[in-house]
């Protein structure tokens, strides 16, 4: 399959880094660095792979064979994922829910877990429970627009869900300063802390309360690979006690900003596209992203686009093109020289933009359902 | 008032270390060190101080004046203390225990908070929350015989009581590696996030759903100041947001452990007299304590003994003789000679026997009600 890849080969780093500012240029590198196997090695046993996982947006995972076994198998298992309630729902936490999305569908045995981290929307943005309790509501009628199905999900809001908060408490005292420091480096208590709740937020699923040991598959972004490698320490920690059963996870690449960051951000609203954006604020956006045009139409027509710098490719590839063909055609139009930025970026406006009208019409009939799941728990 | 000092002037060390090896050796450093006031500066104020007060057993204060304008004023305050659920109630727990049911019979404006650390109990000590909460309902029907009065206390178990977490995960994020490390010294992260634990349950009364910013009293032993200096601070940063009154507290004296260690402690279990101890198991107990004898009685009866250095009259100063008058007279013949230790260990172990027969039957009645009361929260 010739889908082109957003990696640079050239400039290689390493600086995972959840929380800070993003650099990871060549995602081939965790494989060796941290043992992250590459999605290839597992693909055929996925009988039909979603849009990230053939496009390899999804391009690494430790362990997912342990849930492609329940499925097999027909054993339980859980997909586990969460936000933090600070604004609209972006194609960055789109992402994430259309993986827990698809991987909640192959199975009538799975069981969706997300967190609602109003806690940290506190500590992190000063929002208040009252705020990020509307904010969360509305997050997760766009989930259920984007298909999740609410009988087989469990979604909490982190400021009660008091087992989570145990959980991180316990951990506290097994978890050494070296080993949290060879994770995250020298960091506040407080983000320490932030980690110890994601593990306990990642271990929920497998309490008594909630059927006891199971596996659990953990989508995230590729830098969000340091609290993986803390949870699954401390599963193998408290192995004795909770007969945890190491998390399996998997990876994709970052949804990048509209202006090219390499993570799209909710600090910067004009390079953000929301699931909220009114679709024609939304075709303004993306007018004005970032493109792998050259500098004029003559050199353009020459040398052909260069798609793995262009954010409105990227749009297509990673969120709005379901259609294979339709895509490997964008990409090969635009290396040959045949597509003019102006144009392109116009067609796939009018892509995103219909997709928002139905994802919001979809939506505002799910307000109520969200409402209530989240006041159930 | 000529009461008997456990003060030892000659060996000053300041090493306060509420988790560690106590070793405070002369109390009144305390008050240069960390700005505690003498009680000696606000006793006038208190109209009927009871025995821990009389005696300057409470031998310190921060801000106590706030509780007694409160008084006064008939507004409203709390008292905060609480225990962790490992066992039976010693009289280390009994001083607190009696000092939050003191300052809740002064007024009827006032509310006891008090905290069952069922998640320190796990953590540390590895029993099971099954098997804690039975713990806790012995443990407090022993302080409802001691007079705490339900009506006007909550009490939670920590595992239970999320608004405690989310205040430990908001605290993390403002309190500094150097304020914490300066209070507590290098100690691994779980003690730290305990000690954030702890300023929650101290800070916990003043939240809106329990009425909003109070003065709030901790009584502690000596070796808990930390706590209070870090919750002080923590209150100071969160002022804006919350509001905060910054906790009032009194310190204790600790009670030695009857082999004459500096605290009783549960690891110790002959040397632990506990409000459970079989009469005739406490007797023997008090038989094999630690005295202020001289090697024979002629020395004895020569030099007199050394009712500094006995643990049987602490047990009377301290805990089992109401009378002052009563506990001069022993003192005074002990000085003088007058006293040999067998009789009058005999005489002090009969009292303490005589305390705990009429304790057990009054606790006995009200196993039922401690249990509902923490059934209900």
């Amino acid at each position: 399959m010739m889908i082109g890849s957003m990696s640079l080969k050239n400039d290689i780093s390493l600086k995972i880094d959840p929380w800070g500012t993003i650099d990871i240029k060549d995602y081939s590198e965790l494989f060796a660095t941290f043992g992250i196997e590459p999605i290839e090695s597992i693909l055929k046993r996925i009988k039909k792979p979603n849009r990230y996982l053939r496009r390899k947006i999804i391009f690494g995972h430790r362990e997912l064979g342990k849930i492609i076994d329940a499925i097999e198998k027909k054993e339980e298992y859980a997909v586990m994922s969460g936000i933090k309630p600070t604004g609209a729902l972006h194609l960055g936490s789109k992402m994430t829910a259309e993986e827990i999305i698809y991987f909640q569908n192959l199975s009538n045995k799975s069981k969706v877990f997300y967190a609602i981290a109003d806690v940290e929307a506190y500590c992190d943005n000063g929002l208040p429970f009252n705020l990020t309790s509307e904010i969360a509501v509305n997050n997760l009628a766009d989930i259920l627009a984007l298909g999740l199905d609410p009988n087989r999900a469990y979604v909490y809001r982190q400021s009660e869900e008091i087992r989570v908060m145990n959980l991180a408490l316990i951990f506290s005292r097994k978890v050494t300063k070296n080993t949290i420091e060879a994770i995250y480096g020298e960091r506040p208590l407080g983000l320490y802390l932030s980690a110890l709740v994601q593990a306990g937020d990642i271990l929920l699923p497998q309490l008594e309360d909630f059927g006891g040991p199971k596996p659990v598959l953990v989508p995230v972004g590729a830098d969000q690979d340091p609290h993986i490698r803390l949870t699954r320490d401390l599963a193998r920690k408290y192995s004795n006690e909770f007969k945890f059963v190491l998390p399996s996870s998997i990876y994709h690449k970052l949804t990048r900003s509209l202006s090219g960051d390499i993570k799209m951000s909710k600090r910067d609203p004009m390079s953000l596209l929301t699931l909220e954006d009114v679709p024609k604020l939304a075709k303004k956006k993306i007018m004005n992203s970032l493109t792998g045009g050259r500098e004029t139409t003559e050199l353009q027509k020459k040398l052909g686009g260069e798609p793995e710098k262009c954010v409105a490719y990227e749009l297509c590839l990673f969120h709005f093109c379901e259609d294979d063909e339709k895509v490997k055609q964008i990409y090969q139009e635009c290396i040959n020289g045949e597509r003019i930025c102006g144009n392109c970026k116009t067609e796939i406006a009018d892509i995103v933009a219909n997709f928002l009208d139905n994802h919001q019409k979809r939506k505002s009939r799910l307000v109520r359902i969200s409402r209530k799941l989240l006041e159930k728990n």
